[in-house]
């Protein structure tokens, strides 16, 4: 026997023997290497990785036996395990497996060491392998716990899991502007133009310990897949060499604010410097696109240590760190939350109305914003050119705006007017699609928050409307719209029927305003039964003289509205219509017949014949549904009603409605300068509201 | 009191007083309907939909209380429930709420009838209000348990669930072709020319149960989503009115055999017959397209019955039904799995290794289909050009070949020789995509079922071949491929790296064998670390001067071999490849070190200049990984090692590591007609082989 027992005594222990290791066999990557007789090899070793040598693959013809010694910071197992630790040296079978780890980085480049001696029928020496190791650290880093720092290695980065106890890093889409001039959304520019971008751009952090430099050949490379360049860049500070220290690019990064896309657009992958020592290096994360039909909104960035396999030959990746990011749906904000700003146009009839509306918004302490006629060029209707929304993270969040493709004289008012530094522009082109009147936003509403059977909606659901599935014609919003609403899923949609209207908005039959009790609001609806029992009973009071439209062209009498059977029977059809609506609202929403207000409205059938050759409504007079919500103040399309004892009987059954709610209702006459044009106060207006205070992430999808 | 004790006795009570409804208010479909003091409603309630009328909504001014009254088999409630049932009549509130509901269906239209009587101040009187009801059954009904019949009224539906407690109905892309001239895949022929091809639809039966006929206006239409219309069709049996009783459909579908369109490409929506009475009329669904990157295999139908509105406004949908089916994936079948027949092509040099083929296949009792020259034009390489596969559902089953957009000679084989009744066809088109080598389907290959932590994949998991993610330039299986793949599902696929092989498949340094014990098979891997081990065996038995490839030009001895410093770093990084894929399969499909067994194959570098100047490797001796498995049949290349005792060494390594599995290897040359031109065995012969007998709907998912 020629191994002495001094050379065994400096041998390690299998470290499941020595001590507990930090790593166990089922959550560490496992890396099959070769050892080699004739040459030392030498391996870089990522913490967290563990060796696998199969030590008869590469063991000398004849060997029988084996030993094995190294330096102290390296770790071995052998499978299957030696039962008789003292029978020295071990045997060595067909399958017989060692497994080495490291616990503590190296200083220098192959400073530990690992010796496998091979030893023949008579335990003579038939050979040595020699590994020489380097242990580094690396770990690539994201805020996956969502409290705004970059936490290190959070066993959770690499998934994402929806709720308050999930886990995973987001991302915003960048589409603010940080120009002013010539500016357009930021994630269309390839470079970055100003450090307060960086804002809107999530952390990450390439945290690396170890040797000053890599051994010779040795690379850390960032790598995505082909459809995640698409979604995301990755920066990071331009720095001049890879030696260069971590004081040195600090002061780089401070002076130069020059930053090199790593990763992104037409780059799959890139080298990254390795720092040297215990180090940081920050990269800073865009989103580009917006979850849709093509793209569920999650992104991996991955981030992998690259061996070299010898000259002429491509490197290897030996060790594969990983994180993921989900992308911020579009969220929508409903009636019941705060605003911060009313936008209205200015067009050369709307004076008065413009004035009703800066009344009650400066009296409900709110900003008023108007667009004027140069960027109008004469559309009115703030409502439908244009939806708000916004996007949120644990770092940064911002309004963005959804320019719709319905495309009118506004058209150009969300990007020349809204986008902006953090504000943010969206939209969706319909490219081989006919755009119809259902693709204006008075189409496109959500709900207050609601549960339904259960099931939590905490920031509400869209709702917009279409035709009937049963229709053979009919308008629908386009399907690049509804994918991009459906893939936000937050706020998962409901399809209303709206196409029974002439104009076809879900906002011309209902709304939602707050209250206190209950489910904290109200649906209101229009209700032409409402509406009849209003007109029916002020000519049970014998009042059937009064006129409806008092002192204008339209002016009729309340026996004669009543008598006029064509608009009973269209109001038969419309209240039809609309309490298909109700039925699905009140499942999808989960409402109780109480929590929902029927408004006295009635319709007409629209004379003018449109292509489909289907009849269909407008409303008979103002629509007082098409309300402007503002916390508790209600700006109604004032209804010109009979009057009785000089009170509009419209205006008091609406009022007799609402201010039990604590609701306070402004009448505002839209008579001429909208309902006529078939809209009204809703229509032609819009509202930029505060965020939730519920983070989507939390939501359990 | 005008309300006498004689009139309310004939009042049914709230039926949860009288017997429990079968419905409840939360799985029933709620429909909100209006009364009508100056006329009889006519109203059609399907069986399983409550009515809800708003008692206020329609009364007569000073309406204070009211009574019920209506025939026996309509059953109604009251919210808020009445406290004082003898408190007749009821007081009337502004929330006061009817729910009607009936559970026999009506023998005539109109046969049942309910009236409310609204009352004033001093119960007089105001008005009535008459519902005139008629009570129709309508199921959509689908094999939604799986069983092979159409079950009635299955509560799921409507839905899918994955597993062996899961449920909904499965469908078949109809992509075989009944025709064999002038063939087409089915699913591209827009209507029914055999009767034969109604097995491989899926039976969806109309269930309706009512009077003779629906009354005046009343419809039932069948509808699905644009989106839907791309993946599905729908026929029924041509009936000539919708009167004809059910014998005489039953005889025109025998004579007739002629079948319409319901729904399907560009027709979303269309009328069905009522048949009357109690009645079936079956239908029969069509796949069209397989799960890919935009569809998720989902397919839902509705079926509405319409209520008609008044003369000139359309129809409204009252009551849905809807079923759900999902699209079989196409499934892949592992080389465990029983051969059924041997494909191999027969080109002008290659009649000794078709003979040694036919051989092996007939001893195995399989069957062999020979491509002739005409059809394969010089193109041997049957593995490449296509892979084989299946669909399956509860009803019928059948293979489906999926073609390669590789597209070299053999590209018309597919189509015109496989595609045939009972045999389906499916191909993907790279359209603005380069195909490469690594498109061939010698690069896609499937491995036994598995359980990876506890993961169960019951129909193994696929596995292709890529570039290295961190590869700067590098080969890839185009993406409408990978799409495809993935979005399968059930054998959810593994990427592995093969560009660093020059012609870039999988299949040349791995394959799949059975084996009676363990995982019931093993991997093997092609080993340079293993070749290299007998050949130094061989030298160190004083065999050196033994000449490999013997009788051949390229005869070389084992020392001469040894001492190529070349090939030894060629085979150095080839064995750092197959490593590194070594380990991601050992995670991938969870095996041991036992499960897989190295096989003695060298590789060298291919001297050829690619055009991404990266070094590539082919074997250096015929790859005897890439075998055919037939049973314990092992068709292997013959390797022409070194001759030990008149036997080849190569040979018996390879025996003694098969025959303990109880596999018999038989070794053929394939040296000239396909190892010198970079494929061996597997690459030019392809398996048809029996289908799983796990369904995968049984998959938990």
């Amino acid at each position: 026997m020629n191994v002495s027992q001094e050379q065994t005594a400096s041998h390690n222990l299998p470290p499941i023997l020595q001590k507990k290791n930090k790593f166990t066999a089922t959550n560490m990557y496992q890396r099959t290497v070769r050892l080699n007789i004739s040459a030392p090899t030498q391996i870089v070793l990522a913490i967290g990785t563990e060796l696998k040598v199969m030590l008869d693959r590469c063991a000398p013809p004849q060997s029988k036996s084996f030993s094995i010694r190294c330096t102290p910071n390296v770790h071995y197992k052998i499978t299957p395990p030696i039962t008789d630790k003292n029978a020295l040296p071990y045997p060595l079978g067909p399958n017989t497996i060692l497994l080495i780890t490291m616990d503590t980085v190296s200083e220098t480049a192959f400073d530990s060491k690992l010796s496998v001696r091979y030893y023949g029928e008579k335990t003579e020496t038939l050979g040595d392998a020699i590994l020489h190791l380097t242990a580094v650290e690396i770990s690539l880093d994201v805020d996956a716990d969502r409290d705004g720092v970059v936490e290190k290695n959070n066993p959770n980065k690499a998934s994402w899991k929806w709720g308050p106890n999930g886990h995973g890093a987001v991302l915003l889409v960048n589409c603010d502007s940080e120009s002013i001039n010539n500016k357009k959304p930021d994630n269309e520019n390839s470079d970055i133009g100003k450090v307060s971008d960086l804002k809107d751009m999530s952390k990450m952090v390439l945290r690396t310990n170890g040797p000053s430099q890599l051994p010779e050949g040795y690379k850390l490379s960032m790598h995505i897949s082909q459809s995640t360049s698409e979604s995301v860049r990755v920066f990071r500070p331009r720095t001049n060499t890879k030696t260069e220290n971590l004081w040195k690019y600090q002061l780089l990064k401070l002076f130069l604010k020059d930053f090199l896309m790593v990763v992104g657009t037409d780059t799959l992958t890139q080298e990254v410097p390795y720092l040297g020592g215990s180090s940081e290096l920050e990269f800073h994360v865009e989103g580009l696109r917006f979850p849709d039909k093509d793209f569920d909104g999650l992104v991996t960035i991955n981030l992998s240590l690259l061996e070299p396999c010898g000259k002429g030959f491509p490197e290897t990746p030996i060790f594969t760190d990983k994180v993921v990011f989900r992308v911020s749906p579009w969220i929508m904000t409903p009636n019941t939350l705060k605003p911060v700003e009313v936008y209205v146009c200015s067009t050369e009839d709307n004076y008065s109305f413009l004035k009703s509306i800066r009344n009650l918004v400066e009296k409900s302490g709110y900003k008023l914003k108007i667009c004027h006629e140069y960027m109008n060029r004469g559309d009115r209707w703030m409502q439908d050119e244009l939806e708000f929304g916004y996007i949120d993270s644990p770092h940064h969040r911002f309004p963005v705006v959804l320019d719709s493709p319905r495309d009118g004289d506004l058209q150009d008012f969300p990007y020349d007017a809204l986008l902006g530094p953090d504000f943010g522009y969206v939209t969706r082109n319909a490219l081989n699609e006919e755009v119809s009147s259902l693709d204006s936003f008075g189409n496109l509403e959500v709900s207050p928050p609601v549960t339904v059977n259960g099931k939590n909606y905490p920031l509400g659901r869209i709702i917009i409307g279409v035709a009937f599935p049963t229709a053979r014609k009919g308008r629908n919003m386009t399907k690049v719209v509804q994918d991009f609403l459906w893939a936000q899923k937050v706020q998962e949609p409901i399809a209303l029927y709206s196409d029974w209207l002439f104009v076809g908005h879900v906002d011309e039959f209902m709304s939602f305003v707050p209250a206190p009790d209950r489910k904290k609001f109200r649906l209101l609806l229009a209700s032409p039964d409402a509406g009849y029992k209003v007109f029916k009973s002020l000519q049970n009071s014998g009042l059937g003289k009064a006129e409806m439209f008092p002192g204008k062209e339209e002016a009729i009498s309340v026996n004669d509205l009543l008598s006029d059977k064509k608009l009973q029977a269209e109001n038969r059809y419309v209240q039809n219509c609309i309490d298909w609506n109700r039925d699905v609202l009140k499942k999808e929403l989960g409402l109780d017949d109480e929590d929902i207000i029927d408004l006295p409205i009635l319709f007409k059938v629209m004379e003018e014949k449109n292509e489909d050759s289907v009849p269909r409504a407008v409303a008979y007079y103002p629509d007082m549904v098409n309300m402007i919500v503002l916390g508790d103040q209600l700006g109604i399309p004032k209804p010109f009603g009979p009057q009785v004892k000089g009170v509009c009987a419209l205006e008091k059954e609406m009022c007799s409605l609402m201010e039990p709610l604590g609701l306070k209702c402004t009448f505002i006459d839209d008579f001429a300068p909208y309902h006529k044009l078939l809209g009204e106060v809703h229509c032609g207006s819009n509202v930029l509201r505060e965020p939730f205070t519920v983070r989507w992430w939390n939501l359990e999808l």
